[in-house]
């Protein structure tokens, strides 16, 4: 079995701009290539993502291209930064178009989801992470992914002013280390469902 | 003294499709109107709202407009529907751009939101207005909106399939009589405000 | 393998009180049993449990039997109701005690809670039960627990007055039918970890 | 006018042990105290608070003498520990207690906490500070009290291991700051609305 990875980043600043998000996220995608998975990582905001709930808004629609993406990979990881506690509205807009896969199915007739798992990485400048963890959590279980144990990382600095920017050093080890593990169990969880996978559900 | 009342919409959908989250608001706004205030609705999805945590990201950015409505209104009631159980993308935007009033002020040197009050509309196809109620109010209290007793009301069909759109009937009684409630509270609590300040922090 | 079924009814009233939170549990259990999974539920009200966040407060402690039967179920159901918006204080209760489990190990090693799965029931006279998923799934996955895609169904009347009980009845069977989907997503995950279990960290 | 305020401190540990929680709630006291105000401080898990959402759920029950208490108080400050990034089993407890405020008046024929104003405190080992503080204002808002703008303080030592525990120096100089500016804008909108109250709804 060959597993596939796809970060969504959802910072709100677009490419080429240096993203603190990305830079944890990219903890998570280290290990996981280690393990043998291919990983991809992509700037949502770099894209045009219209609002709304389908998976296809039509003309100059960003989505239908990173929608594919989601297909081919049997594991997810979205990375947000935090603003006023929650998770960006760019990955509020990246939920808002996956609801759409309620009523998708797989080949084999699951819910497009299913067998699937998902992990989340934040990193903000201030308190919000467990938070955002169980909103992005209780989305993605929505939808159909499997949330692994401990398969979330963060990192920000604590209360009050001080360095914003996440940096690999002393400071993040934590961070890195719990990214790491996040990655293994992404895989673990992963891999037991590629051979026992959830089946789908009989006709109504 | 004069009240002016700002309702930013936060629906996917632009202008002129109809907007269930409009119609719960325009309840609100229409008790506010009978006690004397000034009211306008914005439906924030129209304007080209950039990505960003600055009042202004320059070049096309729909914001600054918006950002002067804020400043001249003392209510803001934010409404916005549920999607997988969290505020839309569109009011998440709003927030962050928003986020930049932490460090601005108003004539009278306190923080800009202050001495403003904010209320909450939620109106959705399934549960999530409680929190979505408590993730705007921290967010709106942590810019320093003040968010009056009560100033808030909601809508959505309960769990499971059934009619998705509000619309003023029996089943709606209850919100709409909510949102009566919601209109008055927050004009109580704006006028208390305007005869008692709250002052500005001394300087550091 | 013999798969083994855990629920905790963290009802806020002691038997022999009729709950609601269980009746909807039971639809989940039901399921559960007719595949071949062995059930049991618990009222945690009914224990003394004490505060604190270890496995055995001392003198007294209810916990450390429900800690036991924790550690005997390789699924975990949490249901609760809905007070304020929030899980009930009997289910954050739980919560704290479970804390405990970060720091214990399975007999391979691994932390407590992995190649163990959870799901959550909700009910509620009012709107809350996506906000408390995302809660005591953040709360879960964070011990350790994998949350299967859909492992959760809730019910509520929806906003206003109206019946606050739980009945089988053609109101609640979009809540039934989920509960069963619940149970055979939580029954195909168990199952998928028991064959290819998730592997202990390596020793710091 | 004499103000009241009353803080209720929900940590899990009962007296005579420290509080962290406690340490940085004395400090929004000692601003309040400052300007005027009569405070005090009760630690609710020292009650033995049963289950329940009346307000008064018979014999043995600590909560009628909270509640009283409750009743005399122009401020309520809330002071919760964060475990599993959740507000205190002992603080939700409190929470489904006052419930029952929903349907009780003052002697003006008002809500029981119409014209009363509420502020939140937050102490943790770990990130979750602004999502207490967002489901417990989501919880008084409701109840009715009035929640200022910034009417909240925090402190965590951010991400992975370190110091636990709260204590006056460097680290918690922002956290005491901000609960410096807590206390007067609690004490601003409680004068406030004591000058100029909100109304009793008209019978229905």
């Amino acid at each position: 079995m060959s597993v596939k990875a796809l970060v969504l980043n959802c910072t709100l600043k677009q490419s080429p701009a240096d993203s603190n998000t990305e830079a944890l996220a990219r903890v998570v995608m280290a290990e996981l290539e280690r393990l043998g998975v291919g990983t991809q990582i992509l700037r949502v905001v770099d894209h045009d993502v219209l609002p709304g709930v389908t998976s296809d808004e039509g003309a100059g629609d960003g989505w239908p291209a990173i929608r594919q993406l989601l297909g081919n990979a049997e594991i997810l990881v979205i990375a947000t930064p935090t603003w006023l506690g929650q998770q960006s509205s760019v990955c509020q807009r990246a939920f808002e178009r996956m609801d759409a896969m309620l009523s998708e199915t797989n080949s084999d007739g699951t819910p497009a989801a299913y067998n699937r798992v998902a992990g989340v990485v934040v990193v903000g400048n201030e308190d919000g992470a467990h938070h955002i963890i169980g909103t992005a959590c209780q989305a993605l279980i929505d939808i159909g992914y499997t949330v692994p144990g401990q398969a979330w990382t963060y990192w920000n600095k604590g209360p009050g002013p001080g360095p914003e920017e996440y940096s690999n050093s002393h400071e993040t080890e934590w961070s890195n280390a719990t990214g790491v593990t996040a990655a293994r169990n992404l895989f673990a969880v992963a891999t037991a469902l590629n051979a026992h996978p959830m089946s789908a559900p009989p006709a109504a």
